[in-house]
């Protein structure tokens, strides 16, 4: 199963493609959809609409992920934010995608085991993970990995929890 | 020149067309986007995205216009209204329509000449202006035509001001 990880923003947006096979995860790709901030608002959102639909046909992925947003202070920089995530979270959604929503301390918690982890401690943790991942991966790669990476450790156990419910296993 | 103006909003989104031929207006259409509030963020935006790219299709408008977002305390709610106004957005704007944003109190200003109109002075001059609207007419698609309306007004006078500069006219 492959999972789209997505770490949105109006500047940039992050994106991360892992697999998942069992417990195994493979790394498969990761990248950065920057926006040009001479544009209109409007304009931006179409380069994250764009950049989003090209990691969707090139990768195909099974299911989505993304961070839910953090509580921000100024409402006028969280319309932004919510803004590139709306359109960031359509794009796979329209494809048909399930894109699951999980908290930052949620997400950190499940790959550091602690809800106030570091950006550092965070992306050593994808590396140890994922070590296919490589050294030169940017902060907002990492965090849409780990996000990813979230998704499937929370999907697995929902699975598992499926199946004892129905009786499929003991 | 056929304006679209966007009301945009989780729930629901409303939206508007009129007819600009040189300074007479003409209504031609307004509806309500509505979402499931049972469905996920993701799945609501995609109502969004499918409804806007109805009225896009069916009335293939020349220009949109969408009012500004006022400043909201709560970070939670304004997150998701920029998640709807950016979808409602991208989709005219990926269509290669330009999306013009304007200040809420420059809407009313533009309308009944003062930035702290109420809803129903706002409504009552939308019909005096277009009177084809009706009287039937929902606050969220009077909001809608009141942007078309407003966008309008200053399209015209940018256009002016650009033959001038242009000396084309004097």
């Amino acid at each position: 199963m492959k999972i789209l990880g997505i770490d949105p923003g109006l500047q940039k947006t992050g994106w991360g493609i892992i697999e998942a096979d069992g417990n195994a995860l493979h790394y498969i790709a990761c990248g950065l959809i920057k926006t040009d901030a001479d544009l209109s608002l409007a304009e931006r959102l179409c380069q994250i609409d764009e950049g989003m639909q090209a990691v969707l046909n090139l990768h195909k992925p099974d299911e989505a992920a993304i961070e839910e947003t953090f509580m921000n202070n100024n409402a006028a920089s969280a319309i932004k934010l919510g803004a590139a995530r709306g359109v960031a979270m359509v794009v796979p959604a329209r494809a048909g995608i399930m894109v699951h929503e999980y908290a930052a301390n949620l997400i950190k918690k499940s790959i550091v085991g602690n809800g106030h982890a570091t950006k550092d401690q965070m992306e050593m943790m994808v590396r140890t993970l994922i070590p296919a991942v490589g050294r030169g991966l940017g902060a907002d790669e990492a965090d849409a990995i780990a996000i990813a990476i979230c998704h499937v450790h929370h999907a697995s156990s929902r699975n598992r929890f499926a199946q004892i419910m129905a009786g499929g296993v003991r």
